[in-house]
């Protein structure tokens, strides 16, 4: 029951460890940076600190694209971004569904009034290159091909350079959900060629939620350039974003940027260019590890085959007899530990351990695997 | 020229006092609760802290609505959101338009695939009733009246009830364009019987940019149950979402809230809640009261007849011979002071001094007027 209004304090959340798939645990300093004073959208000191994002961001996604920024909303509107952008209506659009979020990829296509044709994997598994291949092969009209790299669902990770390489051979941009990959494993936007991607600040990069780095190759421009369709979002439109991101010389009003959640996702950008990507690659990787060693020991195991697997975002089979619910809860209340429920097909049969950006050190994977013994036992 | 990714330091905003048109001076007490710890966007204690989020926005808005809630992203979002659920392809709708925003209106109506009927006032005027009765006889099956209460671009204020009242009178649900009204002037949601409202943290709420409080009528509710085409927005499909913000049991992912931005919506809500609304009215009118009479003694007037202005955005007219940009960058270098400048119309014309929420103190008008004197000396 709500208490009453004139009872209503401020909020002064516990401290949690997040191992969930995201909001990952937060950097210090992305807090510190976060509560700054917040300056004006378009003062010049703010406009400087916007192309250092830029720069960050284009070293985060290993691209050269000029058209990168951050969709002043969380992951789902970078995903909307990439659709109302790219698709215009009437056309098709292979999608990839191996978990939720290509689902939510055929809602995107299908409210654009364009056709999703559907290659479906199984939960867990990665996206099939055979199916995509085919699926181009019996589709010569479709003008796109979208897949999820990184499946926050399932923790599948599949080969994003493999099914951009078939996309161009059919002759179809791409559109690939980037949006748990970004910083935890291998991400290369030039050298795979992917035209457009879009992320999350709140998974590997350890921000806070709320905004959504996007990238665009000069392909992806091109065909946003020859459109006969207006936009049907106005706030997504990206030709009117581009005049508040970049130019020269003037940048004109398009929205008001979410000032403060920039300067955090600057400081946690910074982190990981200071960090490195192959260092940060390669630490999720380690922790993972370590994870998996412990729940060997527990005889948990994971959803996904291990070449399939991502290090960031561990799936893992509930053991039988095990109450889903009640262990998490035990998990939230004793430990202030938060781990992921199953979501869609694997909801009650999976957890999801996230070890994302600032969350994937010892400290976490040494808590997690003895409260989890303890909950277990 | 940007600097070399490896010279990217942390950035260290300047404190300014935000004398503009939006982002406002936010709260210390804003500024600290957004910088608390992150909890999981689906975590009982945040749940918990979201339906406090909703009672104080109720209040705010001055009504019962269940369906009220903050969109995850800024005010240009949730004029979207209200037009993307409310208005279906084919539909005529009203589109008030003195100002900026009544355009950006008229561009998501047509976006919609709906037809916009266009009333047009002069730039610093309100919106004319009558103009506004004479639309809606003239078009008999328009389904929505929209219009902007408080014109951010010139600073007129519009009579929402009155124009609200029309709409009923016509059959019309209304969509109302509160981003620079709420917690400034009155604005009674329920006894004007207003159906779509949205507003904008970053103005009179003082609280960071990047949310967007919006409230929908049941009557509003009752339209987007009916409707026969799929909101073309999944990302702002308010059915949808409110799944996420709503429900006496289990709460369904939507998208990830941007939690850390919710802290500091509540804050700045609580502190309107503990201030009162009447009295944060009559704050910003004593305020503008004081800087209208320094104005006056330094030869500056006002582009708002005196009946309509806001007191929160005064929209001056720049005096004969001053050259805009050098002054606003005065100001800006010498006293760390933002004014806003002159947008569309108003380009070089006009200035917008901006008196919201945290903004509208004592200290803030002294400052700017005695900047402006010796800026203008």
């Amino acid at each position: 029951m709500a208490r009453s209004i004139s009872e209503i304090q401020s909020f002064q959340p516990v401290a949690r460890t997040l191992m969930g798939p995201g909001p990952s645990d937060i950097y210090p300093a992305v807090l510190q940076a976060l509560s700054r004073p917040t300056v004006g959208h378009l003062d010049p000191l703010f406009i400087a600190m916007m192309d250092e994002v830029k720069q960050l961001l284009q070293y985060a996604f290993q691209t050269d694209n000029p058209f990168t920024l951050a969709i002043s909303a969380p992951g789902s509107a970078g995903m909307e971004a990439c659709f109302v952008n790219l698709v215009e209506p009437g056309e098709k659009v292979i999608v990839c569904r191996n978990g939720v979020f290509g689902d939510r990829m055929r809602e995107n296509v299908e409210r654009c009034g364009a056709t999703a044709v559907m290659v479906d994997d199984a939960w867990g598994a990665p996206v099939s290159p055979e199916k995509v291949e085919a699926a181009l092969k019996a589709h010569p009209d479709a003008s796109t091909l979208a897949f999820v790299h990184a499946e926050t669902s399932t923790g599948a990770c599949s080969d994003a350079q493999t099914l951009a390489r078939l996309a161009r051979e059919h002759g179809c941009l791409t559109i690939v959900d980037a949006v748990t990959s970004l910083g935890g494993v291998p991400l290369k936007v030039d050298e795979w060629q992917l035209d457009a991607v879009y992320s999350g600040s709140q998974k590997c990069l350890s921000c806070v939620p709320g905004l959504s780095p996007v990238t665009f190759s000069p392909r992806a421009v091109a065909k946003m350039q020859s459109r006969t369709h207006k936009v049907q979002s106005w706030f997504l439109d990206q030709s009117l974003v581009l005049g508040y991101w970049s130019g020269e010389g003037k940048r004109s009003y398009h929205h008001t940027a979410p000032v403060n959640s920039l300067y955090a996702l600057h400081e946690s950008l910074l982190r990981l260019y200071q960090e490195g990507l192959e260092h940060a690659w390669q630490r999720h990787q380690d922790m993972h590890q370590h994870l998996k060693a412990g729940l060997d020991e527990l005889g948990i195991t994971f959803v996904v085959d291990q070449p399939y697997r991502l290090p960031q975002l561990n799936a893992v089979t509930i053991p039988d007899g095990v109450d889903d619910a009640a262990v998490r809860q035990h998990l939230l209340t004793t430990y202030n530990l938060e781990i992921g429920a199953g979501l869609g097909d694997l909801a009650g049969k999976a957890w999801r351990i996230g070890l994302m950006g600032y969350g994937a050190r010892h400290e976490n994977v040494a808590l997690c695997l003895k409260a989890l013994e303890n909950a277990l036992r």
